[in-house]
């Protein structure tokens, strides 16, 4: 097997986006086991100028879902950012997951110098499809899946690496 | 330009590795200027359990240099764990981007179907070279320079994420 586009976005989106729901999942059980106010975890943030958990989620899908789209060379999928619960976060990212496979290696392998262009707020950024990927959208992806792991392991919920992680192929 | 083993690696941990630097730089200079022991951010956590500032530094150039020695097959080199102010971590970032910058790309490249073996405490682990670098090493990496960023965030150092972020080459 060759390292490409497709093998760089997709698949390592899918483990984490996976691995995420997982900890939300955990992260909805301890509220209930420990009768916490579910909005007590989904609104928490690290520090008052930073995102919220839903946020974060919300950016960490939204990258998947951008990155993926783009260099596959198709529409990005416009989701209203209306998720409040668990359950919605969970099928924000169901509906996520369900969009990158639709995507096959055909449509994203060949995309390194696609021209990409992202907007964010006033801004656009140009980049070509290889950089887009490394350096710039699997970074973000994980900045925000890293930071709503952490931000619940601050709250006290009981998850480690390994629910981060997700599962990893490893060899026989 | 081909996505190849070693544009997915050594470029990567070199833009995030240098930006974990400029953040640790704000972070000393956040200490200095608030008249803050600087160990009060070295050896924040987020939870008790987690590890400090100055471990999850260790770990994210450690996981760095592991992976890009391993995937160019040359032996990992070995640092004593001794850091413990700012500029030691600094010096350690800075031993870990000098090392990997000795691997060019006729080494890492072709490595998708290398065994790469690790080990975690009693644990070994077996991976394919593709799976160990987008699977496994750049996730764990992502994570520890991301809880670092998190962890000085929580603490009240100015820091956005475009410190995180560091430099992104843009397309003109």
């Amino acid at each position: 097997m060759t390292i490409s586009m497709y093998a760089a976005s997709v698949p390592v989106f899918k483990q984490m986006l996976s691995s995420l729901s997982d900890v939300l999942a955990k992260a909805e059980a301890h509220a209930t086991e420990k009768k916490i106010d579910a909005n007590a975890l989904l609104q928490a943030r690290l520090f008052p100028d930073m995102f919220a958990l839903t946020r974060q989620v919300l950016i960490a899908a939204d990258f998947a879902k951008g990155a993926c789209a783009r260099l596959a060379g198709v529409e990005v999928p416009k989701y209203d950012d209306t998720e409040q619960t668990f359950a919605e976060l969970q099928a924000r990212i169901a509906k996520t997951l369900a969009f990158i496979d639709t995507l096959d290696a055909a449509q994203i392998d060949g995309s390194e110098e696609r021209d990409i262009s992202t907007s964010a707020g006033p801004n656009s950024k140009n980049f070509k499809g290889l950089t887009y990927l490394l350096h710039y959208a699997l970074p973000q992806f994980f900045f925000h899946v890293t930071t709503a792991y952490a931000l619940l392991r601050h709250n006290g919920v009981e998850i480690g690496k390994r629910d981060f992680m997700g599962k990893v192929k490893t060899a026989e």
